[in-house]
Formats: C-alpha cells, structure tokens, sequence
C-alpha cells in the first residue's frame, strides 16, 4: 500500500487541471505577446485566468500577478517592496519559509534594512506586544507574517495582525502558500497588502504561483524584460502554469468547505487514532488545536526509541507512507528544521509531519497509525 | 490556410516533448526535495535532465540551473554576476533584448554600474575596436551580447568576443536563447561565462529555461528560498518544464544539421521569391545573408505602400499568417522596435519579422509571398 501524506510539499495534481492545460501544449501554442490569431487565443487565456483568480479572491485583475512559484512571489513582495516604499526596517518570525526568512536575511545583509525576529514561546505563538513595539518604534517597516505554519501548522490572525500594521503605516506581506486553495481569501476586506499562492500546493502545477499586491501599495517588477504581467514581470508567460493554477483555484472553491470538513476529520481521527496507539504522543506548535491550526497538517513529536530516531522517515517509507520531517520544501532537506529548533523540540524525540488532502481516506490514516504502532512495538 | 512564421517568438512543442511531460503531471507528483519514494523519483527526473543538459553542452551537471525561462535566466547572470564578482560596468549593445537591457539600465539606475552602449552600424554590427576600448578602460567590466538578435538574425561571434573579454579578465554573458538548440554550443571550448535557454524557443515548454555559469565564475541566487538548484534558486521546481525543456534539447540535438539545412532551404527560398515578386523589397540588419544570420529569422523591409502602411501584420493576420513586427517577447507589443530604430530604419516603410522552424514548409513559403503579392497590388 501506497499512503501519500506529505501535501503540505506538494499535492497531486487534479485530473481537471491536466485537462485545462493539455490544449495549450497540444494546440495552442503561441506567444501571448503576438498580435496574430495565434497569439490573442492565448492572450485570451491568460487574461480569463487572471479575471477567474481575482473573482474568486475578490479583487481586481489588475492587482493579480502570475510568477513562477510562491518563493519567486514571496521574493518579488519583500524585495521590491523594500526598495519601491523606501522601507529601512523588516519583522518577521523565526517560524517563516526560508522564501521569506533568507530573502530578508540578504536585504539586511545588502545592508537596504535592518531585520528585527519575534520571540515566539514553545507553542510557536508571536507576542502582538512586541510586534506593535516594534512597530512603534520603526515607522519604516515592512512585517511579513505567514497565514499558515507549513510545518506546525499554527495559524497566524491575519486581520488582527493587518490592522496593526495599518495602524503604523506599515506594508504587511503575508506569505499565504499553506492557505490559498484551503480557505477563503476575501481580499476586499483583508488588510494585507501583498500575498502569495503556488499552485501545486492545492492540486496545481509545480511551477506556478501568483502574487497579489494592493493596487494602493504598488510595487515594482524583479524580473526586467518585456511588458508582460503589465510591465510586472518580463518573460514569455508560462501559459499551461497559468491556465492550471487558476483552475486548481477555481476546483478549490467550489467545494471548499466539504474538503474541510472531509479534512480535518482525518486529521481529527488521526490525532484520535495515535493517541489510543502510541503512549506519550504530543504534538507539535499547535497544529493539535483544530480551531487554531491548518487543517491539512499535523506535526506530530513521537516518544524517545531506540530503534526509529533519526530513522522514522526511513522506517514509514519502506512502509510504503510518505510524510515529513520539517519542511519538503528545501532541496535534499536534511538539514534540522529551523522551526522545531525555535520551538525547542527534544531532540529525543522523532517529529514527523502528517499533512491531508482531499485526496487522503481513512484507509490511509489506520494504515499509517498501525504501521507506527509497529514501529514502536506498541500491542495492538 | 494557417501559416506560422513567428518562431522566433515561440514554437509549436514536439509531441515527444508532451509525452515526456505527461507522466509528470499524471503520476509522478512528489515534490523533489522530499526524502520518500514520491519525491525521490521526481528528484531523479531532474537530475538526469541536469545530466542531459550538461552532456548536450559538453559541461558539467554543476553548471546548469534550471530557471522559470531565458528572461529570468538572464536576469540572474547580469544582476547576480554584477553583485558577486563586484563589477561596476557593464559594456552591451543597443539590440539587445529587453530582459538584458532593462535589466543593466535598471542596475545603473541603482548606481550598481555604469553601463556603455556600443554603437551599431545600419546592419547592426558592433564596432570591436570601441568594445576593446571600453575592455581597456574599465577593468571590472561585464560584456552582456547575445549570439543572435531575436528581430533581425544577426550572429555575433561568441569565440572571438569571448577572446577579448578573457584578455581583459571580464565577465562574459550571452543571452543565447534564439541560438540553444539551433546551433551546437560546446561549453568545453567556447570562452562564455554564462549563457542562457529558453524551452519554449525550441518546440519545448513555455515557463522552462536554464542558466549556465562557468565554475570559475560562480555567482550567488537570483531568488531565494530553499536549497533547490544547489542552492541557486529557491522555489519548488517546475518539474515538467525541467524535463521538457532538456527532451527538446535532445530532439533538438539529434538532427540539428538536418533541420537547420530545410529551414536555411526556406528562409533561402523565401528571400528568392520575395526578391522576384517584390520590387525594391530590403532586408534588415544582416538577415538576408546566410553566413552572417540566424537560419531561422528574416527581417523584411517592405516597399512604401499607402495601403499597408502600419497594417501590413494585420493584414497578413487576415489571410491567416502569423508573423511579427520587431519583438513579440513584448506584451501587446505596439510599441516600435528599438532594434528597427537603432538601425535607423525608415519610417515609410514597414518591416515585418518571418522566422521559421522545422515545422515550416514550402507551401508556407509560396502561400506566404502570394498573399504579399496580393498585399502590393504586384501582378504575377
């Protein structure tokens, strides 16, 4: 049996999504930018891909943006909003993707702003006390905060966070990677100026992303070259990308609340499961609390042994089980996760992440959770 | 009858490209960083299309780094190569592309560098003894020109201005995305520093390109994030573009004397029959000459006529003929060409761009010249 539960690092991709693509590799091929027919159907395209994401998002095309990728987007908010708002001062959390953490790391290094990290306590949660000091004391900051912990799960109140910073003038990115695709974005009410989506996180292709910015909050582009994006980003279009993120968004939200539902009932299961199985279980940040976690991961610290430390990830994949330890997304990843570090995981202890998608079947939660019964010699 | 000859602008994918994708948006959908059987097989992917690249080019695997496309691959060599080995000028030429121009006016805007144009003659060729000149006088200099102009075919000498830059310990890079998988490059012999690819400019995907940097000239990310690329660019990889673009290089490889000597045929018998069908006909820049252009591109200057005046791509557009004025890497672009302009290219007449692939023709070359005929009111 095959168990796939790493979809916090990629899903696969929905059969639609393959469909509304195939037409772009098979026949219409031209380059968006030609003013011949050949170029207009897939302008055309485009063009319908952005209306459909900022309907769904409730904004407007003119604020959307396709990239390559959440990391490209993360990069061209922070970035090129550091140099087009003239800001001297970034916060952010230990607890962010190194798509933000390394980025800000190189403009403090370039030496364009001055990088301030938040404590966070061993549950993963910031202090609004010191954000909001922070923020008092540097007029000119940029705060980026994620929607969603990829690792741990532990969900950040972006309005309550929005409104502070719009209290101090701030530009607040959120790096919304986790959550676009599994809630809703209702951008006409939400006070962030920039987020971000990549596309195979919600049964898209790799390779696609977006960025929204606040029309009020222009920035400019990262990549020169031609006009396209509206002078945002140069270089051909990647259309299949474009067509088959706005597609997988668009699947997203037509059932959203029943793939919550089915969800977190696997999760909530897979708690209940490991709990009965495997004595001393805990969970990591809070991505127990279902009200106050991801839906789609679990981060969970298993009890000291011999027998699986260092070796759990090994031991579930000759399982046929495919889960995490930290973060999928750094290449050949073995180095510690930065996130449990700052938690202050034991290092006794063996954390691994469980993360759902629709995808997902209670089949695949009494396999997983009997397998690590096994590996943990716990009787049945 | 739909005749495509804007191939410079992008191509039709080979149907052997779309199979070697397919299986990747199908089945294969791990995310490469991840350590289990799902994201191992990905990796592997990758890898072996790194080792095909390479192989292709007669380098190494370490020198090829996937990219989001040519634009972005140039981008990272000329900011990147600026900020890593400490240059502050940079030497190009006035037809180059936008994602090599914008980009070095934007770097000089920052005060990073001073950037020199060289001036062209009205053929578009570089005056070799100015760029010695330049070479001479600013010691830490980088020389962005590219093997091929995009509009009107050109070829500079990559070996002979390669020599020059290495005598003067300069940084060379060439934006070669209308030459890769045209031509053979042989990375062990041709003294470039970096180079780029674009897929989709070879019958491989849009949204796919690649950066080659010469090991003794390392250069730090474009975009940062995870470890991805070895460490030189962050982001989730684009899995089918990867394994598409290096499954068109290989097509591209297997029979490239072949394809170049039916699209030369074309282009040849292309420039016999507007010749006799098209009094005072004109070619822009070096296009009509074989030796001195890319076998793909034609740049036609067409004869003053009230009745096309600035409507001939339209027009052309209406019989079912794709072909562009100037660039169409630019989006909806109606702006004039700044290459047609630095060529001080008369404003009576209209210039169109034909390019061919190996998909073209002769019927698409006599259809073609017809309906020009037809255009020019021309009696057979």
């Amino acid at each position: 049996m095959k168990v796939y539960l790493d979809n916090a690092a990629t899903t696969a991709m929905d059969d639609r999504v393959i469909e509304a693509m195939l037409p772009f590799m098979k026949n219409h091929f031209g380059n968006p930018s030609s003013v011949h027919s050949h170029g207009r159907e897939v302008r055309n395209a485009i063009e319908k891909a952005r209306k459909k994401v900022a309907e769904l998002l409730n904004t407007s095309p003119s604020e959307i943006f396709f990239t390559s990728g959440g990391t490209e987007a993360d990069n061209t908010a922070l970035i090129c909003g550091i140099e087009s708002h003239g800001l001297t001062h970034a916060i952010t959390s230990p607890l962010e993707h190194h798509a933000v953490l390394h980025t800000l790391e190189v403009c403090e290094a370039k030496g364009h702003i001055k990088l301030s990290i938040l404590d966070v306590n061993e549950k993963g949660e910031i202090d609004f006390g010191q954000l909001e000091e922070l923020l008092k004391a540097h007029p000119k900051s940029i705060v980026s905060l994620m929607q969603a912990n990829n690792e741990i799960g532990n969900l950040n109140d972006l309005t309550k966070i929005g409104n502070l910073t719009q209290e101090y003038g701030a530009f607040f990115h959120s790096d919304t990677v986790q959550t676009m695709g599994h809630y809703v974005h209702d951008l006409a009410t939400l006070p962030v100026d920039s987020l971000v989506a990549g596309g195979h996180k919600f049964h898209g292709p790799k390779g696609s992303g977006f960025l929204y910015v606040n029309k009020k909050k222009k920035i400019h582009p990262f990549i020169h070259g031609g006009a396209q994006e509206r002078n945002m980003r140069g270089g051909t279009e990647n259309v299949i990308g474009i067509v088959g993120i706005a597609k997988a968004l668009e699947i997203a939200y037509e059932d959203m609340a029943g793939h919550q539902k089915h969800i977190e009932g696997l999760k909530s299961l897979f708690i209940e499961e490991l709990k009965a199985a495997i004595p001393d279980v805990q969970f990591n940040g809070l991505s127990e609390d279902l009200e106050k976690s991801l839906y789609t991961v679990l981060n969970v610290s298993m009890p000291p042994s011999e027998a699986n430390r260092g070796m759990l990830l090994f031991n579930l994949d000759l399982d046929g089980i495919s889960a995490s330890g930290g973060s999928a997304c750094s290449s050949g990843a073995t180095v510690g996760s930065h996130v449990l570090r700052a938690l202050n995981h034991s290092a006794e202890r063996d954390a691994v992440r469980f993360s759902f998608s629709r995808f997902n079947s209670k089949e695949d939660v009494f396999y997983t959770v009997q397998k690590l019964r096994e590996l943990y010699a716990v009787e049945a």
